[in-house]
Parts: C-alpha cells; sequence; structure tokens
C-alpha cells in the first residue's frame, strides 16, 4: 500500500476507533454489563474498517464535514459486526475463530452471543438519531437506508439465501450474484450512500457513487472466495478451505482461480474510472487498488 | 370485558393488522422469501397487541390523530415480536410452543429464526424513516426512544440479566425488579411515550404517561408471573409452571401468589388514579382493569 493511501487510512480509522469508543456501553450499564463486553469484545476484533472509511471518504469526496459523517460511519460497523456475530452462531456457519480469537459466542457464550448482535443491530440506529452533528432529515434518510440495506430486503436477504443454499444441489451464478449482491454488496454500497447522504450530495455524484459501489463490492466478495483458497490461515485469521469443504458454490469454483482474478481485476478498473468523476479521488483510488491485492 | 372496551380495542387491533399487513415483505422478496413467511407467521401468531394499542391510544389522548400512530405501534409490535423468537431460540428459553402454536425456530428451523427476528429487530427503523404521515423531527425521537428501549440498555439488557439469573444462586427483589424494569417495563413505557411522541404532547403529559407506564408495566409482569402458576395451558398457549420448574425467583416465589396479587392489585390502582389526569380516558381504564384480570 503507498504510503499516502496508508496515511489517510489510519487518520480514517482513528476517528472510527475513536468514535466506537465513544459509543461502547462498557461501564454505563448495570446488571447486564457482560453484553457491553460481548459488543465491544466483537467491534475490537479489528477487521479492516472498510465500510466506515467509506462512508467518511465518500462524505469527504462530495464535499461534506468528515466529522458529520462519524457516527453513521460507527454505526454501520456495528451492523457489520453484528452480522458476524449472528453468521459465526453454531446453528449458522458455526464457526469457532474469528480475525485469528474465538468468535463471540465461543468466548461468552451462545446466548449472550445472540443477544450481543441483537443489540449491536438496535444501537446504530439510536446513535445516528441522538447524534448533535446532523439534522433530523439527514438522520431520517440514513436511517431508512441503514435499515432497509442491512434487513430482510438486503445484509440478512442475503444470508437467508447463503443458508438455504446449503440444501441446495445446484447454485447456479445467478443465485450466487444475487446472494452476493446482498450478503456483502449491499453494506458497501450503502457506506458509499451514507458518505454522500451526510454531504447532501446532490443525485449526479449518489449516482456515480452507485455504480462504483457496485463494482467495488462484487470484487471484494470475489476476492474473499479467492482468499478462502489461497490465503496464508494465519495472516486471513479463520480457517480456509472452508468454501471447498462445505462444498460452497463460489466464483472460483464456478470460474476457476484464473478466471475469477480477471473478473476482479476487470471489476476494480472499472471502479477506478468511475472514479475519474471525483476530483481529489487519489486516496480512493489507492484503496481500491490495495482491495484487489490484499492477502487477509 | 366491557363492550366499550372491547369495542374500542377491536377498532385498534384492526388498525395495527391492517398495518403490520401493509409492512409484511410477503411476496415482495426474492429468492430470501422464507424470511418473510418467518417473520409474518410469528406476528400473525397474535397475541394481545397491548404495545401498539398504548401508543394508539396515547397518541389520542395527547391529542394526536391516531393515523399518525400506525406506523410507531407496527414498528414497536416488530420489536416485541423480534424479542420473542429470539427468547424461545434454544440456546436461550428453549420454548416449542408460543401463542399455542410451534415457536419460530420449531416450524422454521434455528437459523431461519435467528434471521427473521434480527429482520424484525431493523425494519421498525425503516418503517418509522419510511413514514409518509411523520414529519423528520418526530420521526428521530421516535427511533431515539425506541432503539434505547429495545437495546442492551433496555429491553435486551433485561434478557442478559434474565439469562445470567439462571446461573444465579440467589436472585433477590432489587435484581427481580430491575430485571422486569428493563425486560417488560421499558417497551411497555416505550409505548405510551411513542404514542405522545407522535401526538407532540407537552412534557406534563409525557411525565404523566410514564408515571402510569410503570404502574402498569410492572402489575403487567406480576399477573405474568401469578399466571405461570394459576392459568389454564390451553388458554396461556404454552405449557404453565416453567417459572417453578427452573427454580426461577418470580414475584410469586417472593411473595406467594396472595402477595403477588395484592400488589398487582394497587400498582393498578394507582395506575388508574394516574389516568385521571387525562380527559375521555374512560377506554384505557376499562383495559387496564382489564389486563389485572385476564387469564392468558
Amino acid at each position: 500500500m503507498k504510503d499516502i493511501v496508508k496515511n489517510k487510512l489510519s487518520e480514517y480509522v482513528a476517528i472510527i476507533e475513536s468514535a466506537l469508543k465513544k459509543y461502547s456501553l462498557k461501564g454505563k450499564l448495570g446488571l447486564q454489563a457482560t453484553v457491553a463486553d460481548a459488543m465491544d469484545y466483537s467491534l475490537e476484533a479489528g477487521g479492516k474498517r472498510i465500510r466506515p472509511v467509506l462512508v467518511m471518504e465518500f462524505c469527504r469526496l462530495c464535499g461534506g464535514d468528515v466529522n458529520n459523517a462519524a457516527a453513521p460511519a460507527a454505526a454501520l460497523e456495528m451492523i457489520h459486526t453484528f452480522s458476524l456475530i449472528h453468521d459465526d452462531l453454531p446453528c449458522m456457519d458455526d464457526d469457532d475463530m474469528r480475525r485469528g480469537k474465538p468468535s463471540c459466542h465461543k468466548k461468552f457464550g451462545e446466548a449472550c452471543a445472540v443477544l450481543a448482535g441483537d443489540a449491536l443491530a438496535i444501537r446504530p440506529f439510536q446513535i445516528i438519531a441522538e447524534d448533535d452533528a446532523l439534522d433530523s432529515d439527514t438522520k431520517v434518510k440514513l436511517i431508512a437506508e441503514l435499515s432497509c440495506s442491512s434487513g430482510a430486503e438486503g445484509m440478512i436477504g442475503g444470508q437467508v439465501i447463503d443458508m438455504e443454499n446449503e440444501d441446495r444441489d445446484n447454485v447456479d451464478e445467478e443465485n450466487l450474484r444475487e446472494m452476493y449482491a446482498l450478503k456483502t454488496g449491499r453494506l458497501i454500497k450503502t457506506a458509499c450512500l451514507m458518505g454522500c447522504i451526510a454531504a447532501k450530495a446532490d443525485e449526479k455524484k449518489t449516482k456515480i457513487a452507485e455504480e462504483y459501489a457496485h463494482c467495488l463490492g462484487l470484487a471484494f466478495q470475489i476476492i474473499d472466495d479467492i482468499l478462502d483458497v489461497t490465503a496464508d490461515e494465519q495472516k486471513l485469521g479463520k480457517p480456509t478451505g472452508s468454501d471447498a469443504q462445505e462444498n460452497k458454490t463460489t466464483f472460483v469454483t464456478l470460474f476457476g482461480i484464473d478466471g475469477a482474478r480477471k473478473e476482479a481485476r476487470e471489476l476494480t478498473e472499472k471502479a477506478l474510472d468511475i472514479l475519474d468523476s471525483f476530483e481529489d479521488s487519489g486516496f480512493l483510488k489507492g484503496l481500491t487498488e490495495y482491495l484487489l491485492v490484499r492477502d487477509y
């Protein structure tokens, strides 16, 4: 990663970490304090913070004050974290490890993980609603976008398809693309759109953000599929080969590693072209390129 | 129940059922359609619809247009239903029956029940944000109230205490009151407050609503504890005696059935007195009295 990208990324990540700390419930709850520990445990497990970074960067690219994007960015990261906690549950993917640490239910027990996930699904709406920097119209737009994209029509819908695909013999390309568009793509699109909303961007800029997000979201997922086959387990923070083990249809099983790499490269190039529409998009171009060559 | 109370209640319930139908995702989803079935299954299981009725009635008592309260009322009922679905899960209370029907995970499987609950925890915020009748300031206040009361600081917090009490040897009265205040009381308070917010009620009326809600919420829970010992299983729609079987501390174990009945009666009388502050509170008085003598 180029230094200029790395530095800007660290700057954003610092704002996000500080926002997540501000919204932490640790020390603020009574008898139910454990749930705050479980929420923070999963939020602090790290991850790349790609979604909240996109919120902040699109806010900046559209001429908004980046400080206005801190609450929406933290809110989105909470939704993402809630989905990971519930995804890892024994009745779902049954994953013991996440980002190199025991998953939430392994650490806190299943019931606590269900409730910590629930709390992280609801708190984002409170954070946006109670934010001091945003006006009511903007809050309502942010909440409408976040709730629609993370619910049954969006991310949760994608998880439902993913879960039901386990019992399907033939998962075709159309199904796979739809599943990924909802499960991963939708929140990445929402990240870009929430940045636009926080900046009160016009329709034209919002449309461009959406097109960029479409390419990035799909490329991101294809790389994930490739990493499940090729990555170093240590770096990835979870076992590799799980897709193959579960006989999952992925971009790799459909098109092979080379075919999948080719599509990810083409989508990334298209995404980079779209970013030409924005002035000063050097950082985001660097980040987009980095996501293509990432190894975790 | 007096006819006048029964008729008004039916009128409200009809508005609520119609709102829930309007917000149903059945026929509106693609490959993930099952989750809409699971959501509707639990929403349609009935129940008393007390919380949404309180939203609508407090909106009316505070001089608001009842139609403005339909979306917030439906939203609150979804949050309540989400909590029941997750509460019934094997890793939580492990209940096979709910309202006389198989619980959501028994009918649709555990993974689908987790996801249907998740979707019902998120959709309420979308419904309020996208409502046509409410202005943005009102929506933001409703969302702040609903998210705060249902999250880790409220209802979910109460579920955490309840769950952890299973491993505690001595659950004292203070713990029990705090757990009930969060797990049941908080959403009942929110129901009354959301009605006030939808009607843009002044501080004085809001304060009275809150005092009423405190008494009602506690009385409601005490009756629940009594019914777990005394009710007809058929009418209750779930097995009775589960508290005793699990060695749970309840108002009945702390004060005996007579002591519990006495406290519920006193709280109900206090609630009725508080309602004197509102003109035209006949219906709500009747409903409050009915909740004391209900047998399910």
